[in-house]
């Protein structure tokens, strides 16, 4: 039986993957007074007058929303809302099990712009989060952009999480080959949300020599066919202005990051690179380049997104620590700042990379705890409060939800 | 210590009541492929070629959202979003425990009208009802008017809830006190979301003479200061057209049904009701009238909202059964049928009602089964379909949530 068939068998057997806890007992009348009334009258009154009570007295402080309008699931596109709840549902017990994080699926039955924005800005006073996912590319950036004011995190999963996981793998990556990233060339496949994101995240961790391929070709001057979010990526990418296709773009380069399709690169791709390259074929369920034949070409690290090779590359690597710091500190956003730090705390959980291991598993459950306590810390460094001392008083308890 | 100062600190000790249960495994790589990528792409895909298969691979099917804009929050008035959470988690986890129904708060950051509909019908795909609470009228009529083509059942508690329970408890205390509907009197006091309902389910069950008191007299034909609602409701109540405040409606009355504030009935006002009145003083925290005081002038049933008193007429008796019947054969809607039928039901739980039990307990868990089944059987009497076989073939097992 593939995983499709036992997976469908077994998410009919169970009717689904998240359910509703009851943290209160309910069992007798006095339960019932004060769960609820008259007794929850004085709770609601408490936050009334101060706001702020309601992270205290509710569940919204450790609750995220996973957010998505089914415009780009999975690999597998626009499939709509109804399609997309399996996958939020994965990821909603994804959030509890590694991050202790309540999540709530939610899935939109509208994919324009401003009316995204204007339901979660509805839906912010019932949660800590907003973990926006599978919206397409360029819709994602305008919702994300429109929401940094709400007064909580909203995270942009298929971005960041990408863009943080993918440079804590390079930086290991890099360590295994000997690499400085001052001098090596990075070409990125795929100008979606996940290949704009870690374009820009590379930036500023410094990364000096990138080249961004869509769908067509380099992302060049020339181009006049280019949304204003890839026009705006030729400002730090391409310097030379080079021209021409895929295979163009990887003659020489060091590092090729594929956040694309199935079956893009071909072995004499990956031998046109520099001596020993780096190569993370991302792209799901199938990869750019099957390892094997990567490593046969001369691959010294290989990556991919998949569970079934060494190297996986996988997001779930990232958000739930990122959220576990930002709500621990009741942080109001996620700055750069917190991803730079979640990408080296990740890098760091691996002090010795070797070719065939540059990160940890996704099941690991230290992982969560060391990006939580470093996000939470580039927040409270930003914030001009002292580490290690969060807003609850509670945030080292919370960040170590594994002892 | 009050219900108050204790349940401030048993919210504060478990930070609110839900939180996320898994229903499918973590702990593997094994259980991730299943659960999340790339299994969990069949089961997206198999939703994407027939959408219903979303009741059947989802928890959609068995989720309500409680949705709220804070305005009418118990009888605490408009207290906002936040302040409305900690009753909304009160309200979900009694859906859990009684219905067996996993359900989502909802707060929602907007008290405009059509902002409250849009953002409903954007959360829609991923739920299979939706409860509407504490939302003040008469915003709350057009909501819910609003939101009926939904395709999922879409109720106003505070409304149907109200009226079911009241009725069930009126069809036992006609019975206790040997009175026919026909030749019953019935004055309601409060003609907000609850006193509306109940007027219009009561009118739907038969009741010729209804007289309705708002906070400042009767509503008879001579107001010019009458809500368009309030209007309607003129045609089918007060035939006789009185006029005058509470006491003039009371003078010979049958029946008070009080859904307003405390205190505005006294003991002269009882004495002046019908020979052995039956009086339901509902308002809370502190009903019209206290249920001592009542009897001592002569009444023949008190039944309060409260639970610290004989005859608690709570929505919680109604609800949870309400969405398990119309959840478990799929109902698009909330029919009068189905809320009749409900009140039936109910009543019939008690077959030889007594003063001091005209009801059962909130917490009787035989009172889902019953008015589920009695639900889902008018509403498939209603469709066409055979009595007792569910859309899903699953009716009888679902709505036993207790065997």
């Amino acid at each position: 039986m593939s995983y499709g068939e036992e997976s469908i068998r077994l998410h009919r057997a169970s009717r689904g993957k998240v359910a509703t806890l009851l943290k209160m007992p309910l069992e007798t009348l006095e339960d019932l007074a004060l769960a609820y009334t008259p007794g929850v009258a004085a709770v609601s009154l408490a936050i009334a007058h101060d706001k702020s009570e309601v992270y205290a007295l509710t569940g919204k402080g450790n609750t995220v929303a996973v957010v998505t309008d089914g415009s780009a699931v999975l690999g597998l596109g626009n499939v709509g809302p109804e399609a997309a709840l399996p996958v939020m549902e994965g990821k909603a017990i994804l959030f509890k099990s590694l991050g202790d994080i309540d999540a709530v699926p939610i899935c939109l039955g509208t994919q324009d712009t401003q009316a995204i924005i204007d339901t979660v800005r509805y839906l912010a006073p019932t949660f800590g989060g907003i973990n926006l996912e599978d919206i397409a590319a360029p819709r994602c950036f305008d919702v994300e952009d429109g929401l940094q004011d709400l007064g909580i995190p909203v995270f942009h999963d298929d971005q960041h999480g990408t863009a943080i996981v993918t440079l804590a793998a390079l930086v290991n990556a890099l360590k295994v080959t000997g690499r400085r990233l001052e001098e090596t060339a990075i070409v990125i496949a795929g100008a979606g949300a996940a290949g704009i994101a870690v374009a820009r995240l590379l930036r500023v961790f410094g990364a000096p020599n990138m080249t961004l391929v869509d769908s067509r070709e380099i992302i060049h001057k020339g181009r006049r066919d280019l949304t204003p979010v890839k026009a705006g990526i030729l400002e730090f990418t391409n310097p030379d202005d080079r021209r021409g296709g895929l295979a163009e773009a990887l003659r020489g380069a060091d590092v090729f990051i594929g956040l694309s399709v199935a079956g893009i690169v071909d072995q004499a791709m990956v031998r046109s690179m520099g001596k020993g390259p780096i190569v993370f074929a991302m792209a799901n369920p199938v990869s750019e380049i099957a390892p094997e034949l990567a490593l046969e070409a001369g691959a010294a690290v290989v990556g991919t997104g998949r569970s079934d090779y060494a190297n996986q590359i996988n997001n779930c690597l990232a958000f739930p620590g990122v959220f576990r710091g930002a709500l621990d500190v009741r942080a109001t956003r996620i700055t750069r700042e917190m991803m730079l730090a979640a990408a080296r705390a990740l890098a760091d959980l691996v002090p010795r990379p070797i070719p065939t291991a540059i990160l940890p598993s996704p099941l690991d459950r230290s992982v969560v705890a060391a990006i939580a306590a470093a996000v939470a810390e580039a927040w409270e460094m930003r914030a001009g409060l002292p580490v290690g001392v969060a807003a609850t008083g509670e945030a080292q308890r919370i960040t170590s939800p594994s002892a």
